[in-house]
């Protein structure tokens, strides 16, 4: 989820010898280096020289060409008599396997397990989790509504390829609610542990921001970057930005709601809820911190999500590549052959080899690292090297106590616990039941914590930190269902969290793909857009 | 949707000693007047003593109890053996008629149209629209999405009684989003103007206000405010609330997106997009007004509408009470007769006449002005110079390019022409075709400008002015639809603004209900609030 700020000279060089300057160039796009980039959108790729040394630094690119490659770029028929191995069924996976075929490659996916979709995934009633050491039957009761995306749950309005797939395949969408005014903040350490409505923390920090930059500006302060006209419209917009009052003072807001609101909604009226104080809303990193999460780019309103699951997604994928996909084949071996490669997987006990003549590799550099490859050092020290957040999510069915009793339709409720979010369903408004996610841990110890913990202990874990939020928790979040991907076989991580710099280059043939290798890292639109730097590089040398 | 904040005595006392204490109270809080209402919740409000004056102003309310009535306050069969006439078939006519019938009254609504729902309305393919001297016909494709909601499209997560109804009658509800990033927001005399895309308005005024704070925190202009500890953690805060760099400089941020954003999405990474200067942030009152809006209470998320048009709420209400509905009853006369009213109301041509022991009269005072009534000089005095609200919308079928080619999926675009506000759908997304509400118009000279246009005026003007927001509505948007409230028959006006105050008394058997006497003007749930109002007035004097 961070943006990759590279200027490697050294490894664009390299690039720029081994697959020409054009797929070069997009190399450095997609990696965010300003550029003049005229091949793209033209068949261009495959015509550089591969003798030249790269072009200086062009001046700063013009409107609309320093992106990175997409479908289309390419010459059609360009693969025509190629074959392809892709290794992984995820998104990048099939990605690489939908688009390559539309070039004209043989494409065919080895997946390990016995579905597709890698971590896009939807656990519902009767479906089993698999952890390296633990196994669990999801005892959801069976409907449309209740189910838990484990792994990714929300698309940015901004990822135009996922959403242009989800819209050529039919997908229906609805909206996903990062910021919900009704929900919770809470920090054990802060106004006397209790958690506090969403609103307050919105309308007050806005307040007191407004209130002070207010004073500053009518105590002169700032009169070296304001003119007179400056101050009388500035403090015209504060008052609206954090609803001063006519003596500029903020002595609260109906923005924050009214006393008992938790469950009065609008009947009451009156009398303001009193403002928090500005030491308490700034005296901790967590209120710190609350001011900024849902203004970044990939998490901003609209935030989208699949009708019904996920999974929908990674099902309409597969339904565009099915011939192609071999599934329960594990890969045991990734080989460099004369002019190609040569892939050796178990399938149900069974070695089997396939040769191609490229290789899209997308299996996870945690799960990588353990195949017997013939991958280049720099390649290999990548790999070994690359690190993976421990993210996990734990999903509970419960009475919508949340709706019913605390006008709470989705969006995301914060704590300083090691839960650190639950999730209300932003779907099935009004339904008597619906999946709670009552924890989504990123990463760090409180992750591996997560994922060391027993299944039992992460329900019991997640049920007590819970109920410090909503009391209603421990009686009625039931069937709880966890996931910790660092202990997910083929995945052994969440998203990859290290810079890639040697894997965005082929090793020969071979060249490599998934969410890990992008400026997206954890969403589908990376695995997807290194799905198009893959297929580019291999459009180059094809 | 004002709060109002009445403390006026004499009426209290007036109506505390026409219908007895404990409604008095009630009606207080209704009003947002701080009080004690012990009777909250209990049955005893028919046996205040109406001989007796208003207890004294008691001290300010406990939590939970400044609440006004709800079902549940009123003595079970209460109502039996009575009979209400209810006079028209929106929201809280049907509210009253639904509540009332389960107290035991004998309900009957005059609905003076073939429809129920008053303003909840939904146009759809076929429908006719009329107003005082037009008549169109909708032409938008059959399809579930293909729908337009005139009057109220969108529901606070906290108007729990709507919510509840919806709950109740098994309404599905689904977000409604008012603030979307890749929206646009257009001055016709600001930036060339050219609309510029939300997110960089939110990203670039958090920015510079969090720039110039810091500034004047750190040249200790506000020690008298801030303690060395407080200044820090605010830097802190601050640095997070508008995305300050190292040096608490604000020079951009990829929060306010990047360059070619509208319609290359994720692929473009590598150089922000230059800040928005401040001066031209707060130099014109639109830009100021922006920084509130969707802060306010009944527009915070979660927003919420009915799947597959507002109506749904209307019709399942008209479930309910379909017995008790007279259709097409234009009520020509309301009389006062011994212990009770006598409504007179033509249907179809036929005049008839209704007596009952009470009336619960919604008709809006525009409507209701010009209907022969017995009604006390301060009751007539008041309908006759309540003021109305007109307010219209505009509303297109097109190829969702907002969708497909700007990533726009749902929320609402501003600018400063007469059209004010481009809605996008919430629903139905990645569809080839939605509905586009061209104009939303909520007042002041430019709703009366739009009432006063030929349908092909309006068209005309939105389509020149959305132009400017959206090329692609000139060529694409078709088959407008408008609505003028002010000039569509039995509601002539789109919510009522004046504060009410006699009419929140009974003028003998008479009550009065609507959006148009409630906290909530222009909100269902006010419309709900008041019915619970008139209620609880009616069971006083029952």
């Amino acid at each position: 989820m961070k943006k990759n700020k590279m200027a490697r000279r050294d490894f664009l060089a390299s690039i720029g010898r081994a697959v020409g300057s054009s797929a070069m160039l997009r190399t450095m796009a997609a990696m965010g280096i300003a550029t003049t980039l005229n091949a793209c959108g033209s068949s261009s790729a495959a015509t550089g020289n591969p003798a030249n040394p790269p072009a200086p630094p062009a001046p700063p690119a013009p409107p609309g060409s320093l992106i990175s490659p997409r479908p289309g770029d390419w010459p059609a028929n360009v693969g025509v008599g190629k074959t392809v191995a892709i290794l992984g069924g995820g998104i990048s996976g099939m990605t690489a396997a939908l688009e390559m075929t539309r070039l004209g490659y043989n494409c065919t996916i080895l997946e390990a397990t016995a579905t597709t979709g890698g971590r896009n995934r939807t656990i519902r009633a009767g479906d089993v989790v698999n952890e390296t050491d633990s196994s669990q039957t999801c005892l959801y009761d069976f409907d449309n509504e209740l189910y838990f995306n484990p792994g990714p749950a929300r698309i940015p309005h901004h990822h135009e390829f996922l959403l242009g797939y989800c819209r050529e395949f039919g997908i229906a969408l609805e909206t996903f609610t990062n910021v919900n005014h009704a929900a919770l903040m809470h920090s054990t350490t802060a106004f006397g542990g209790q958690p506090v409505i969403a609103r307050r923390i919105h309308a007050d920090s806005r307040g007191s921001v407004a209130r002070l930059l207010a004073l500053a500006v009518n105590q002169n302060a700032l009169d070296a970057e304001l003119t007179a006209a400056d101050k009388t419209n500035i403090i015209a917009m504060l008052r609206n930005f954090g609803d001063l009052d006519g003596s500029l003072d903020y002595v609260g807001s109906s923005r924050a709601g009214f006393p008992g609101q938790e469950n009065t909604g609008s009947r009451r009226r009156g009398e303001l809820v009193n403002p928090l104080v500005l030491r308490d809303l700034i005296n901790e990193t967590f209120w710190q911190q609350r001011q900024g999460f849902a203004e970044g780019l990939e998490q901003q309103p609209t935030m989208l999500q699949p009708v019904g699951g996920m999974d929908r997604i990674a099902r309409a994928f597969e339904a565009q590549v099915l011939n192609d996909i071999v599934t329960d084949a594990e890969v045991t071996e990734i080989r460099k052959s004369t002019g190609g490669v040569r892939i050796i997987y178990d399938r149900l006990g069974t070695p089997t080899q396939l040769d191609a003549d490229f290789c899209v590799c997308t299996i996870p550099a945690t799960v990588l690292r353990n195949i017997a490859n013939d991958f280049s050092a720099a390649h290999q020290a990548e790999i070994n090297n690359f690190s993976y957040a421990s993210a996990g999510k734990i999903a509970f069915q419960s009475r919508r106590f949340w709706e019913q009793d605390h006008n709470i339709y989705g969006g995301i409720s914060w704590t300083t616990q090691d839960i650190t979010q639950i999730w209300y369903p932003n779907s099935g408004f009004g339904q008597n039941n619906g999946i709670l996610v009552g924890a989504y841990i990123f990463g760090g110890s409180a992750g591996v914590n997560f994922a060391n913990q027993s299944i039992q202990q992460r329900i019991n874990s997640a049920i007590a930190q819970g109920s410090n939020l909503h009391p209603e928790v421990n009686a009625e979040a039931t069937r709880g269902v966890s996931v910790a991907w660092s202990k997910v076989p083929f995945q052994l991580g969440a998203w990859g969290t290290s810079s890639p710099f040697t894997l965005l280059t082929p090793d020969e043939n071979i060249v490599f793909a998934g969410e890990h290798l992008s400026i997206l890292q954890g969403w589908q639109e990376g695995a997807i857009l290194s799905a198009y730097h893959a297929i580019d590089i291999v459009v180059a040398i094809t």
